[in-house]
Formats: structure tokens, sequence, C-alpha cells
């Protein structure tokens, strides 16, 4: 059976970005490697929207985050974590693996950062070094609000601003300098649609002082080494040279088209696919939802593991249970990668079938003519301007 | 130009390892992975020659070499570092950066660590607790005597002996249980055949103690998880899954057919070669040479830099010059990787066309005569042995 991946990461990949990832190897101290270091150095600014410096790590995104925190902080440090869900913990769990106790936010999972509480954590801690906060949680599929929380940091305290951008670069609209963001971290298997295996972290003019004057231990991961290399326009170390041929690509279709068609495109499908799941019933998990994925409650009465397991292996369907408290009780549907309306038609399909085969009781075929009428909707919407 | 690449890592990588990583995009949680998962480990296991446990992670060799010394290591331990050139010299790097002063071997650079002054070293710190080391030494072309000096170690102290085999394993003749290794560090883009993005660590059961009692701070590298997870038929984080289904694909064909196959194989490329290049009164660095690469010297009068480049930019030909110290006194040929006799007659061709083109004196076509010669004595061998 043909498998559709529908996982918040890793996404489905352009046909065209497969293909370049299958061209000869290169090296990558050579001039080929070079002009490519340059062309996706140039990408990556445009895609986080900023002037700073993008460093390319070849990691994980959570190597990216550990690469965050080691290269900014000092023992002693105060610092501040956000945590809405699986991702905002993992800040907290590297701030203590490397002995620094964080002041923590606490927000129920579902549930997006309350502005006005992150205002008083910071009133309170005016001396803190550095807020550390997840801006689209895949866990719970929950958007925060990066620029009043980067707003209100920066207004109230000397601390800079640190954003896992994992599922939001190149995703939701974010402008990592206009915001007043200082760090930004974020992995190749998500908005940029290139297989997992790369890490970048782009900072800003405030964060290089800090790293120069940090001192936790850290080898592989050393910004310092990075950025000397990146002038040389190489990597530290040997990188995934295969995905950063396949980024050259991604990035060269996205620079074309422009980071307001994403961002567009993903609002769109989420929007269609949220709506379907309602019109089937079902209750959406987050309260201000991510464009990046859609978390949906599993019904009452319906076994969850089941329900993924009956998409995998009956319809070919692969979506993201719940993770850590949220297991059996919600599943999670990825818009952001190489998605379009007709891919939410055949996601909405299987899972009305599953669905059905689990005896949920439903109008067959609502949830598909949903996203089917949002986007005819959208076409004639489209007609019309083009008609002007 | 068509461009073919020789240098030690980066390889060339086997057509059906390229055609393997293009399959659609999988999920790493789900079972298509966990049996990929199953076959690699099994698989690395093989070309290890271990019963333990070989982990998995997304990084460079560098990056799995940093994950070994964190996992290992408590402050206060007192280590032995043998560096023999810029891959030795890392060792003694990553212990410092996490504030342990080893006690260190020095070796000339194209020198092989001398067994008398390890037994020496190893008998007036008995205390050690570990000892590191590397087998095949990139940067000069020179494979030390794991062997003898693992056995030593294992004589003397009850240190644990971390080698780096990232161009060794695969390459090289390497049994690292039957030697009493305890750790051995590897790479996808060696012997392996895969692009880079992947570092393995082989753990055997007097490694896990030191784990479990190891105080130096560490996050994504973390052993521990890593451990968990494989238990799980996982990696901790996302891994480089497009480089996994690769590693499946060129694993098969290692076990098909056999180590001694491989281990063979480069040893008769790299003698090939070798002869081939004294064939053209030029001199080799290593004294005692590896057969993942043959390091020469850049002869008297000829400019290194220039060398390099012309190999590459008029007969497509990249090899690796020097590093540190031996910045354009050497250039290096890989043969570890894709690679057969006929790979070492273009070499051997583009190295003289380059030679003559900058004034060396020799006899053109004698280096490609050489190979070839040695290839046809092969070839006899071989249809002797098979006629009887």
């Amino acid at each position: 059976m043909r498998q559709r991946l529908f996982t918040p990461g890793p996404t489905q990949i352009p046909e065209s970005v497969v293909v370049a990832m299958s061209g000869p190897m290169i090296h990558h101290r050579g001039p080929e490697f070079k002009a490519l270091f340059d062309e996706v150095t140039a990408g990556l600014k445009y895609v986080f929207q900023t002037q700073g410096e993008v460093l390319i790590l070849t990691s994980s995104g959570s190597g990216g985050m550990e690469a965050a925190v080691v290269n900014l902080l000092s023992p002693g440090d105060k610092v501040l974590t956000i945590e809405a869900g699986k991702f905002g913990e993992r800040w907290g769990e590297l701030c203590r693996a490397y002995g620094i106790e964080p002041v923590t936010l606490k927000v129920n999972w579902g549930e997006a950062p309350d502005p006005g509480e992150v205002r008083k954590l910071l009133q309170k801690h005016a001396d803190l070094a550095a807020v550390f906060f997840t801006h689209s949680e895949t866990s719970t599929g929950v958007a925060s609000d990066v620029r009043e929380i980067a707003g209100m940091v920066r207004e109230h305290t000397n601390a800079i601003t640190v954003i896992d951008g994992i599922t939001s670069v190149g995703v939701l609209p974010l402008y990592m300098d206009e915001w007043h963001i200082d760090v930004c971290v974020s992995g190749s298997q998500k908005g940029v649609m290139v297989p997992p295996g790369l890490a970048f972290v782009a900072l800003g003019d405030r964060a290089w002082p800090r790293v120069e004057k940090s001192k936790l231990p850290r080898y592989y991961f050393d910004f310092l080494k990075a950025r000397k290399s990146a002038g040389e326009k190489s990597t530290a170390w040997t990188p995934a040279i295969t995905l950063l041929v396949g980024l050259q690509d991604s990035l060269r279709m996205m620079r074309k088209l422009g980071l307001e068609f994403y961002w567009n495109k993903y609002e769109r499908l989420a929007a269609a696919t949220r709506e379907g799941m309602k019109a089937l019933g079902l209750e959406l998990f987050a309260k201000v939802p991510s464009n990046a994925l859609t978390s949906v409650k599993v019904p009452p009465g319906i076994d969850g593991g089941a329900l993924t397991k009956t998409l995998r292996d009956k319809y070919g369907v692969t979506v993201a249970g719940g993770q850590s408290q949220l297991k059996g009780k919600i599943f999670r549907v990825a818009h952001m990668g190489y998605y379009d309306h007709m891919d939410m038609v055949a996601l909405m399909a299987a899972v009305e079938m599953t669905l059905a085969d689990l005896g949920w009781k439903f109008e067959m075929g609502k949830g598909v003519a949903t996203v089917q009428q949002k986007y005819a909707g959208l076409l004639a919407e489209e007609a019309a301007r083009n008609a002007l």
C-alpha cells in the first residue's frame, strides 16, 4: 500500500529536493561547497527574516536547542523557561543538564502562554539573562504570541529572547529581527522541507557578546568555531552534505514563491482541516492553534492507539499520536511541508473511514466535503481576483 | 567537467545507496523504521565486530568523539591521549573542553605510536580511567597498532580503551571485542559508504558502568537516553532518516561481500597506489601507512596548493591537501569507499598530468602502468586460483 506521511516532522519532501540530493557527492572544503554554503546561508536569513548570522549544525533540532543553551549561558545565570508542552519542557531539561535551575512558567497543555503572566514574571525577575520559549509547540499544536512576549522581554529586562522555531520558521509569520528575537532555532525536516539531520541557529547582534563570554562547556556545538568556519564558507565539522544540497533546492523554491505564499498556504490548509474535523463532531485540542499542525482530541469511546494504527495500516496514512501526558488522547496532522488541499482531502477521507471502522457516529463524507468547499471557495476567490 | 572525489571522507557513494535514499520519507517512530533500525544495528555490530551496543547519533564523527568523552568521564578522571596527528589531538581538545587535562603522548606526524613508549606511560600511570587514541589517523595517513596498544591497556591498567575508528571501521582489520577495545567511534561517510551526517559509537560491557556513573554534562549526546531509545528500536532524537535508509543498503552489501572483501580490496588499492606514486619519484609520508588513504609528500620545487588545485580544476580529481602543520606539504588520496583499481588508474593519470604541468621530471605513464601491472597480477592470481 502506498504510504502517505502526515507527521509534524519529518514531512513530505518535494520531488526536486530528492532529485537534487541524488547528485554526485561533493567535498565540504571545495569551491562548489563554498558557493552552496553562500546561497544556503542567504536563503536561511530570508526564511528567518534576519540580518544576523544563521549557523548550520549537523544534528536534530534538539541539538540546536542544546547548542543555544551551552553557547549563551554561564553558571549562575538566571533564566526563564516558558513550558507549554513537551518541547517547552526541553528548554528546562537542557538548562538543568548544564547546572542551571530555571525560573519556569508552566502552562496547561493545549493553552498558549498568557502574556499577562509572562509580564508579571519579567517584572519580578528583571535580572534574567535569557528567556526560552517555543513558537509552535508541536506536542500540543499551540502557537504562542512570540511577537508580544519578545517585545515584553525587551521592555522589562536585559535578557535575550531565545525561541524554538523548529515548526514555525517558514510556516508561521515570523520576523526575527523586527520582533526582537535574539536567537531562533530550527530544523531541516519541517518548514524548509528537507529530510531530518540539520539544525539552524540564527543569532542577532545582542546574542554574540553572550556567546563570547559564555562559560558552559562545549566543543562540537561551539558557536565561535561555527562562526569562524562560516567566515570561510564552510562548517566546523563535516556537515550532512546531501541535506545541504537538498536545502539549496528547497530554499530556491521558497525564495521564488515567497514566504507569504507558504504562510498563507499553511493557514488555509490548517483552517480547512480544522473545519473538516469539527464537521465530523471531533473537538480540536489547541486553544490557539498553530498552522504547522492540527491536534484533534480522540473522541470518547475510541481507542487512540487503534485510531493511528488503523489509519496507518489500513489506509496508508501516518499521523502522530499524543506524546507524554497526551498519549492516546489526541492525534496530530501536519500541514507544514510539501502538502496541498488534495492531500488534506485524502487525509480527511482516511480519518473518516477509520472513525467509521472504530464505531464513531457521524455523516460519512462531511469532513471531506468541508475541505472541498473551503478549497472551492478559495479558487473562486482567486479567479475573481484574477478577473479584475 | 565530470568531477571525481578522492577525499578521505566524504567518499564516493554506491549508486544503490543513492537510489535507496531517494524513496519516500518514513517516520522514525513507526514499524517500518523499527525494522530498519534492527537491521542497521545488526549490520553495524558486524562491521565493528562486536556483541556490544552500537549507538547511532546524528552528527559528524567528531560529535561521536565528544559523545564518548562526555559519557565516559567524570571531573578529576585521569586519562591518556595518544596524539599522532590532527585527529589524535582532537581527543585532547575534547577532554580539555570538559575540564579534564589529559596525560598526552605526542607522536611525530607521519609516525605511528611506539608501543614501547605507550607501555612505559601505562606502567607509570596505572590509575588511568581511559586511554584515547586513533586507529587510522586521516591527517597523516598512518595506522596505529590498536591490537597491541589495547592489549597493553588491559594488561597494565583498569582503564577503558576508546578508539577513533572513523576511517578504520569497515576499512582495516578490526575486531573490537577480541582486541579488547571498549569503545569505538566511527562515521557514515567513510568505510560504510554513506553521505556524512551519522556517527556510530560502539560500547562493550566494560564501558557501560562508566557511562552510568559519568558526571560530565550532556543532553543531546546522552548514551543512557540513546540506549533506552534503542531498546524501543529508535533514536532519542529525530535521526537523519535518509542516511539510515542508505546505510541499510550499504550494510546489506557489506554483509553479502564480507568484511574481508573490503579489507583486502583497500589493501590492494593502497598498495598499488603507493607503488605507483613511488614510480613517479614521489615519497610517501606515512611510515606505517593506513589502507584507508595514501599520503604523499609534495615533491621539492612544487607548490602543494597548485597541485591540488590543478588536479581539481583541470582534471576533475579532488584529493585532500595537508592539514595544519602539513598544509602544502602533502596530498592525500582515499581508497576507502566505492573505489576499484580503475579509479586508481584515473587518479594516477591525473596526478601524472598535473605533475608534468607543474614541471616535475618523471616518465609519463609509469605510475599508471604500475597500477595496471598490480591489477593484472591480481587478476592472473585469481584466475589461477579459480582454475584449481
